[in-house]
């Protein structure tokens, strides 16, 4: 816990940024009279850079203090920009700001998919899913070319970000190997650390905490580990996979946070199938669905998951 | 390799981007006069999007006449446009664009970090990997924490992706489990996709090539294999891990690629260890160095990789 309480309070940097800045980059020096901007920031600037700025930080309070330093700008022309960018953001599906008001308020930007954007882009994985050449011996599909692009999994991301953006998360938990890249994405969004459950215990995870579980499809029993430091108790976790058949991966993992007396903040995949007989897994949310493979006549059938049923998006039908 | 492509064409699709948000939200419905903008963009709601598209599609070419459509503004004003962005990028460590001339044209968001902000991120990692409270049994160091976060794993992408900025990348190639979100991160910036190499074979990744390596610390016989259709034959590889002892896993990465025809693009760790008689790998770029571990006093030392003596960054020294 002590780690990820020093990672946020040393990284997001805002106070030292502008210091490190004057006496920064050499391209710099021809703006630079006695170690100190002799111009302001013009809006342009401060517009491009804020949104960059407030893009890579999510869900960081930002005082306008801040801004208002780093631009040498007063604070109302700060909060100029930031309604421009606030509106741009909800009319482009980027994200919305939330002001909080007050001496300890400032702006924290939200990521946030809007409908049109969620309804293409899971359309665009039904497609991608329903390519013929990934079936495999037994009818498994191979999705490892999905999971490993960062344009592909940045939206998965975002959509998952967005599902559960209203939610208390402290934590994403996912298993070793194919969920990390979705859970990654998801964390950069929601700007939460991931815990990483896996197979076998390494002696670089320190003591770790391992429950047995039945693999839902192969009714095999399996084990699951989590180091025991890499999650608090009564932390509230996001619980984000790739694939869920049965649910019998994800439910190992809610019996998991039973034992670090952790609280279950949501489910999220992105692909669930059809073919099974009972789900041990309810309330969940997926972004596709795989509702027949057909070996034969080398068919894929992926539809839209439970996900716009489940989620309330911006942007009417 | 057909998926790689199907992915591209599909996913960043600047051209229907346009035609989707005319259809879209309905919050822009009051803008919508018989299906077409009846106003321009400001240039300040512009900039605020450009901003957001161009971070979101590092490296990927995106015609002028794509922002001239999509803001109903003249190429001009997008020009205008861009060299606001690239000054306020280039200033602040953001990266840079670079403009292709001619009728198949356009401009490129490439991600660079500068020297400052380099060597305040390393400085960070160098603080965080130093606290006592890492040591386990054996010597080891905890570091879960780091892999998981999204600021930390983003900036180390960063760091990483302007490292190699000028090689010829086609794929990132990383070893599962804790090289995975670093991997993904420097994606991210580069935007290619990864491969992850594995220690057992999945039925989910199809016909696998595996060859057999010596833990450089160890000296103990693993075996490494990877899904074959990952990976086309003759590829520029970056190979990307968190940790770099005696270099066993990366030279097996390394032969690896041997029987793909590829080719190494480059090598980057997060953390090397200075404490190893014989490095397998030479030509490397490490962001710290682990100097010492002292279990008995519970000190740990760790200082600057080779990074800066291995990349020329803007912004001098």
């Amino acid at each position: 816990m002590r780690y990820i309480n020093v990672i946020e309070s040393v990284f997001p940097e805002p106070p030292c940024d502008l210091v490190r800045r004057r006496a920064g980059p050499a391209f710099l020096t021809d703006r630079i009279v006695t170690g100190v901007f002799d111009v302001k920031f013009r809006r342009s600037e401060r517009l491009v850079d804020m949104t960059h700025y407030l893009l890579e930080k999510p869900r960081i309070l930002v005082p306008l203090s801040f801004f208002a330093d780093r631009y040498q700008s007063a604070k109302s022309s700060i909060s100029e920009d930031l309604t421009i960018i606030k509106e741009t953001f909800e009319k482009r599906g980027i994200g919305t700001l939330q002001t909080v008001p007050g001496a300890a308020g400032g702006v924290k930007f939200i990521s946030r998919t809007d409908r049109a954007e969620a309804k293409e882009a899971i359309s665009e994985l039904c497609t991608l899913m329903e390519n013929p050449d990934r079936l495999l011996p037994g009818g498994y599909l191979y999705m490892t070319d999905l999971i490993g692009s960062p344009q592909v999994v940045s939206k998965v991301g975002k959509l998952l970000a967005t599902a559960f953006a209203d939610r208390e998360i402290d934590t994403i938990m996912t298993v070793a190997t194919k969920g990390i890249p979705i859970a990654m994405a998801t964390a950069a969004y929601l700007n939460v650390p991931v815990v990483i459950v896996r197979n076998d215990s390494k002696v670089t995870e320190g003591p770790t905490v391992s429950i047995n579980y039945v693999s839902g499809s192969q009714k095999r029993i399996q084990t699951m580990v989590l180091s025991k430091r890499s999650l608090r108790e009564g932390a509230n976790v996001l619980i984000v996979d790739d694939f869920m058949k049965a649910g019998g991966t994800i439910n190992g993992m809610i019996n998991l946070l039973k034992e670090f007396d952790a609280s279950v903040s949501g489910i999220g995949v992105l692909v669930e199938s059809e073919d099974t007989k009972e789900r041990l897994v309810d309330d969940y949310v997926s972004l596709v669905k795989l509702r027949d493979v057909d070996v034969r006549s080398q068919q894929i059938k992926v539809v839209e998951g439970n996900y716009f049923s489940k989620v309330s998006l911006f942007g009417g039908d």
